[in-house]
């Protein structure tokens, strides 16, 4: 299935004509934007080739909301700051493995300054990452775009797609898992107050890098709700 | 040896710009500018990122003089309006051949109306051309520049980017796992003595197909620990 591109936060909306362009280029069109800094951006920019990319944009308020109908999300990282939490692979491998998945896909991409955020990588199942040089390895966000859709555009003729047996599970159903999860280890007690948030991003990425299958998940939700009914409410 | 890059004719100085962070992004230098509409390009553009490659870029007045010192000319083109008089390699064909090349190496783009002209193209060994969709062939030139420098650039260091590895966790692991999964649905109630060797083998099929990592496996026993802790003794 042909990837969603997803851009978070991002702040010049030249980059979002760039990366509706790219698209064009690539024969995409499902272009997600999560709180732009320019709520005008479609007006503000003229996407040569990618007008209709952009015209069909959608927005949304949080990454959870954009990626919920997605049971693959990759994320691109320049790796620079962070302790990432999560492997990182090369462009070339992560697309691979977009490729081959069967079901919807969202490669996501963060701002212009700071890339994407520790909590939207935890929605990500992957990240990848375009090998730069180590004196100037932050890439302009409309090339990042274009390098990553070529790669994925460039293997697509190759073998056919192996339909994998035991699909992903969609977001939606990854963060329903999350929360109950979550419910689960602050009623046991296992969540400490201080340390919530990062719990919260750890068993996001947690449960994502599972790669559970959507036959898989109603057999662990069902063993998280007996778990729930059996350690009771909230003290 | 590293390409130069050769902009023909280029109209707006942002795209020099774009191209020289491109360059920086993937260890290039040689920036070469033939005939650009604003000679202030330098002044004009700040290319974040790019600076010493725009800082240190030559102009020439014409394309015989910017590639008299190159043995191999690689032109780029959409391959759009044209009768084309030579053959058209993919991007990843015709870098595969730069990779090889023995001896100073020029990359050429045109301007981003035209393209190159064949004029131009006559200075070229080879052409390529990036596939794109075919309602929106035309890439915009910086994003066009960074495809083709992330092509020749991936080939150079396969064996450089090794993806850190979530080994899988050990048999002994898998089955540890899988006791105390048992051991949490069995004091919660959700294993019922009729099919509890079915249970079993569910589960344990299960720990098994979610491929769970080596350092993923502590997080998840801890977990379960805490649940049994929780939950209490088995009545």
């Amino acid at each position: 299935m042909d990837p969603a591109v997803i851009l978070v936060t991002v702040r010049n909306p030249l980059n979002i004509g760039a990366a509706a362009r790219a698209m064009a280029n690539f024969g995409l069109d499902d272009l997600r934007v999560v709180r732009p800094y320019e709520l005008a951006f479609r007006e503000a920019v003229s996407a040569v080739g990618g007008a209709h990319v952009l015209k069909s944009a959608r927005i949304f308020d949080s990454v959870a909301e954009a990626v919920a109908d997605c049971s693959l999300v990759v994320g691109t990282t320049a790796a620079q700051r962070r302790e990432l939490q999560q492997p990182i692979e090369s462009v070339e491998t992560g697309m691979h493995r977009v490729r081959g998945h069967e079901g919807r896909i969202a490669l996501m991409f963060g701002s212009e300054k700071f890339g994407l955020s520790n909590e939207d990588m935890s929605f990500c199942h992957a990240l990848l990452r375009i090998e730069t040089a180590a004196g100037t390895p932050s890439m302009n966000l409309g090339q990042a775009v274009a390098v990553c859709l070529y790669e994925w555009s460039r293997g697509r003729g190759e073998a056919a797609h192996r339909a994998r047996k035991n699909e992903a599970m969609a977001g939606a159903d990854a963060e329903q898992m999350t929360k109950m999860l979550l419910e689960v280890l602050e009623r046991s007690g296992y969540t400490n107050r201080i340390t919530a948030v990062s719990t919260e991003q750890k068993i996001r990425r947690w449960v994502r890098r599972m790669r559970i299958g959507r036959r898989d998940a109603p057999l662990l939700m069902g063993i998280l709700r007996q778990i729930l009914w059996k350690i009771g409410e909230k003290k």
